[in-house]
């Protein structure tokens, strides 16, 4: 490999020789000339994912109507089996696509309360993702539970000294990120998960912005519940169905709180009373959304094809280089990095500080480089393995330091409204 | 009207006088031999839904991207209100498109118990949609509340004497389906929501068998909470996200029990603790399914050009019809209506018993017309408006008759297994 140089032509250099280059063309590029950064946030259209939907549509909807259930039927499961192969690191019957991630924390944190009867307090961290945060202090709530919240270093993550100061006899969950949506820190899902089962307490991972993005090896780390969403690395559009993940050994033990027809056990007998569906099904409620679930299969497919090492090598490749360009232009301009250093304590995306943060990711976005912002000061870029370039970093760096120098963005009003 | 005749050019000359007639060729009739008469299980691909989820696939997202947000996040409620006009007698910001019948039910049932703080008993009835009897009895459980079941008849629906024998002082819910999904029985949704009030209890409907089929005045009925799917008369695909509608002098006094983050007031400020969106925003709770909703809101747009009104007129000619030719073809056959006589307390589908019904409609379907089979003796058929023709009628229930009188579904196994 070259050495690090702030000139373009080293980013070329890096792109020649990048052996995921080809999969760029697995995705459609409308606008030949915008870079995004913000596949973390929602993922870009897959060529194949376009043509598997439309096919659901005029084909198995169009044609096949009702009867198409035959095959649909299966999906949710088939799907999640996918994941769990190509990017979870689980054995088949441990994942199920269904839901949303918000729908399906509920399930969970509602069951471990069941299975840990004696125990009634939730851990999660003050920085996770709002809506684990929010349906946690909800499932609190009616159990008559504690949700006691450790703190976590909106720029550096979870700290397992914290951790381990708030865990007792009384915990019966910690659900944590494991890459935090703000900064990008990636957790290690092992120790901590290892420090949790000390404690007796189960362990819930959200999955949402490290699945397709590092290595997943919920089995091997001994993971006890995960969810994960599926619109961002996953490419499957947007408001996809979650997945959830339930290790094997526990799914007899338990029941999710929302008992659907689609968890239900012989479903079309329609009895007279619910008996959950063994194993993973049971996570099922609702008629399945089968377009989003086909677009997760497909996405699934995708990744597993590119193969999670080999993007994740790339992954930590362009991050590394994104923070080398930021170190060399940004910082003098006012930048300080927002996310670990340390290239293995990072996920997928960079998060940069700057006082001004959110008029400049808008005057990206008229630049036609599109990251996102983050309150409350934090521009949030995620060059995605599958289709970024090291061209489009280089880039979209230069952008943001000719933005930030010339103050370009001044016009831009400072008030900070809604940003997905 | 010319009088009945069970002759085919009777059904022709009914079809050539409906002025619903056109609406037909805004679906796609890929095989144009097929009769289709299960749009009450999954309603067919409409014209413009097809285009409009392209449109949403390969434009709003494929080139919007994550900008498409902007217009995205108000889906859910535009298509409620949509709904609410065109189909549901209710007033804008009462109607939300979010999640599944399942989900949304158990948000209902577990805020009404809220609500009603010093009741503790739930009410629905033995003939409902499994889901429902599923979804009320894990809230009870969970809640420490009873689940009463009173008895519906399943050829003829709800009975007001039962309902009234099992209200009392302590009857928090009851959960109705406005019309059967075996039977197809209306029920009376403004005498039993009075019923109910009178015993203090809060009324939800299930709306997923009525919901463009029957006109539904939620409003004038004094309906407290219903929901309802959008995949049957709808047409809005398999799996499309359901709709809640909270009668708006209630929605300030509940809080529903999963807390996600589209249900949060001030969504992307992130703030530390939940604090619900006023209003019906609040009964959002994870990302909303795009291409879902998008299809809801067209499939409301398409019934409601074609009207209500109009559309129950043709259904129950349809429906009546189709009872003439079974009493004159089918019963000497050894069929039995399994559905109200009366037109006014019928929805848009009607179920036949028969001891083989399984076989039958198995046969049925060998012949390219489709209908459903239902536990534990229906044929169950669902003529509908928009797209059915009264000569298809003529055609499903002559196939129908001579499977039945040759016995021509003699080869296929007894056995029901499963069928949507």
């Amino acid at each position: 490999m070259t050495t690090f140089s702030a000139d373009r032509s080293y980013a070329a250099t890096l792109d020649s020789s990048d052996e995921l280059a080809p999969f760029r063309d697995r995705f459609v590029h409308a606008d030949r000339d915008l870079i995004y950064l913000d596949g973390n946030s929602l993922g870009p259209l897959p060529v194949r994912g376009q043509a598997r939907v439309a096919e659901v549509v005029d084909q198995d909807w169009g044609v096949g109507l009702v009867r198409s259930w035959e095959s649909w039927i299966r999906m949710p499961r088939e799907a999640g089996d996918r994941l769990a192969e190509h990017l979870l690191g689980a054995m088949p019957g441990q994942v199920i696509v269904a839901d949303s991630v918000s729908v399906n924390l509920y399930k969970l944190a509602w069951t471990a309360l069941d299975v840990q009867r004696s125990r009634d307090v939730l851990i999660t961290d003050d920085d996770n993702f709002p809506t684990d945060r929010y349906v946690l202090e909800g499932v609190a709530a009616q159990r008559g539970c504690e949700l006691r919240l450790i703190h976590s270093d909106p720029d550096q993550g979870l700290n397992e000294t914290e951790l381990r100061s708030a865990l007792d006899g009384r915990t019966a969950l910690v659900s944590l990120s494991h890459v935090a949506y703000r900064s990008g820190a990636l957790a290690d899902m092992t120790q901590l998960t290892a420090t949790i089962h000390e404690a007796g307490a189960l362990a819930l991972w959200d999955l949402c912005h490290s699945v397709g993005s590092v290595p997943v090896h919920l089995d091997d780390a001994g993971a006890d519940l995960a969810v994960g969403c599926t619109y961002k690395y996953l490419n499957a559009g947007p408001g996809a169905p979650a997945f959830v993940y339930v290790r094997d050994d526990l799914q007899p033990r338990i029941r999710q709180p929302i008992w659907g027809w689609f968890g239900q056990r012989d479903q079309f007998a329609m009895g007279p009373a619910y008996d959950p569906a063994p194993g993973i099904d049971q996570f099922l409620t609702g008629t399945p959304n089968i377009i989003g679930t086909v677009a997760v299969e497909e996405g699934a497919r995708l990744l597993g094809e590119a193969g999670i090492d080999r993007l994740r090598a790339k992954s930590i490749a362009l991050t590394s280089y994104l923070i080398q360009l930021a170190d060399e232009w940004l910082n003098p301009l006012g930048f300080t990095l927002a996310s670990p250093r340390e290239p293995e304590r990072r996920g997928g995306h960079v998060s940069l500080r700057h006082d001004d943060a959110w008029q400049i990711s808008q005057a990206l976005i008229r630049e036609n480089v599109i990251g996102d912002y983050r309150t409350p000061d934090r521009v949030r870029l995620g060059p995605a393995p599958a289709y970024t370039r090291f061209t489009d970093v280089w880039d979209a760096m230069d952008k943001l330091r000719e933005i930030t120098a010339d103050k370009s963005y001044a016009d831009i009003p400072a008030e900070r409204s809604r940003v997905t």
